[in-house]
């Protein structure tokens, strides 16, 4: 098959590399990797199973197109999510060949990981365990009246371990009513004694992600635990079903299952206390080069579970204007089940 | 005229709010913000001239091919390049009207700066200017002997205020011949005294971006000042040029020249010395929301220059594998020249 790929993560899983300007491009045996001058040297020592060809910095098209021309190519599958309007124009305006749109091709394709993906994201998932070990200490030891915004920002510092990883998104850190909101964006909202605490962050090692969210109470010792005690008796109810709903849908992944009957475990759970309404999104999503990857943990998914994928389970209950609490931990699927990493 | 507008600043600009999941449409005289129930409450809060609509989160789309056939609308102008093949067919695919093809659209709209503007982008480039001082005195206190990678995450921090401010892109820190390349990633090198050191780094305040570069000789005490001293003689020859077709290209600024005039007087006091050749890219770019805007200063840019754009003058000399020079600040056109704000 013949296709062309523009997402950085997308060419990097085919050839070891990737940079801001390039295309991949997979011509029947052939492959070739598309860049301008300023990347063409370390493209050409990094590059595995493909030709590092320099085009023009302004239009490195050009450069498919001829080859293209040149391959007498017939048919040529992209990702329509991939391609602007622009720039898939200039990539079909000038030559006759017929285009395939192939959705989330990358995506299906790294849907099932390689053992040596498997030990990234292991160590990626203990980097971002240790990370909240971390940031947990500095909350005991300093927390009390800082603010989100400040709390994030040393989030930020602590899952980047002072410049030495990357993070896989941009931590998420609410106290008490702002963690109401599943993507809350830090305020001056001041953490005290008696607080809830959600972190959701997550680091990436080579090039692979983490995710994990824990809520704790900042009432004693803050432990970024599932073992955790609020003596607000509406917190802790929300907080033990959240947790019972987490380990339901761990239980549930088995090799063979559909994806649509994870997530109805974890809902299962919720609804049963009532709390069905507030649970607002899926349970959980692939991670893996992307943050999010395939399979979707939802409800319409009917995705059928097979070893080796690798997905978050979130469930979450978010009271409005009142507080929130989301427990999520990375697994891979074995044979016999859900292993967690992180 | 009827638009729709999918880009974050784009529709910041329209209405004062912007969130990562909604769509701005104007149809006539009216204009809608459609969003989903996680920023309705927000949006409504903070956007002004724009109705807020709550759409399906997963197809905010729906709500948009709605409005188009209430309002029997015929022709809808978009900028090819915020819309992906896969959203453009989402939002045409159902609804009988002209699209209209607008590159730019927004971006040509905000080349001119209000006098608003034009005040957060001065504050900005002060918070961007103090930053690179504090970096500056970082390196002199505790610089010798660390690698790209520690100095990166040390100015990140800095131009990020801890916390208070955002990044208008991640700073470039290139140590000798690292910086011979325009976009240098940081790597395990280590800084020396002896070193030259190359700081590309802006803030985002109030969503308004700074841009400023410096290069500089840690012989002695490091100083982010256009007044430097190196005791090879090529490094100073490289140096002043760069200074001198700096101050070439600003003098050059005026209301009612073409933007190519800007870059080739530029160019031509680096050509003069011989490095032309390694002068690569283009004089400057629009700075405001996006930390690229309009105008392009480069050698086929027609735009006539007019009083309140804002754009950086960045001449660089790059000698590969050896070292690179680049000089950079941010200018307000006023009526009777540039105003360079840092």
């Amino acid at each position: 098959m013949n296709y062309i790929l523009k997402d950085e993560n997308a060419q990097y899983f085919e050839c070891g590399f990737s940079c801001d300007n390039a295309i991949f491009l997979r011509l029947g045996s052939e492959a070739f990797f598309i860049t301008d001058a300023r990347y063409v040297h370390e493209a050409s020592m990094c590059i595995k199973n493909a030709s590092v060809l320099e085009g023009d910095r302004r239009d490195l098209l050009k450069t498919v197109r001829l080859l293209i021309r040149k391959g007498g190519i017939k048919t040529l599958c992209y990702n329509p999510s991939e391609w602007t309007v622009d720039a898939y124009a200039r990539l079909s305006e000038k030559v006759r060949i017929t285009f395939q749109k192939k959705p989330n091709f990358s995506q299906q394709k790294r849907m099932i990981k390689r053992s040596d993906e498997l030990e990234l994201l292991r160590q990626a998932a203990l980097f971002g365990k240790e990370a909240f070990e971390c940031f947990g200490s500095f909350l005991n030891a300093q927390g009390v009246g800082i603010d989100e915004v400040r709390a994030h920002f040393e989030a930020e510092m602590i899952f980047k371990r002072y410049g030495e990883l990357g993070l896989s998104f941009s931590p998420i850190v609410a106290f008490d009513e702002n963690a109401a909101k599943p993507h809350a964006l830090p305020t001056q909202k001041r953490l005290q004694k008696g607080s809830l605490v959600l972190l959701d962050a997550g680091v990436m090692y080579q090039r692979y992600c983490s995710d994990r969210t824990r809520t704790s109470s900042f009432e004693q010792v803050l432990v970024f635990e599932k073992e955790q005690y609020f003596s607000d008796a509406l917190k802790q109810k929300v907080y033990d079903t959240v947790l019972l709903a987490q380990e339901a849908a761990i239980k549930a992944i088995k090799v063979g299952v559909r994806a649509k009957q994870i997530d109805q475990a974890a809902r299962d759970v919720i609804d049963k206390t009532g709390f069905g309404e507030y649970f607002i999104h899926s349970t959980g999503h692939g991670v893996g080069l992307d943050i999010h990857e395939l399979p979707i943990i939802g409800a319409r998914s009917e995705t059928i579970i097979e070893e080796n994928m690798v997905f978050t389970i979130e469930p979450g209950i978010y009271l409005p204007d009142c507080f929130g609490v989301r427990i999520e931990d990375t697994v891979i699927v074995r044979e016999n089940g859900a292993e967690v990493i992180g």
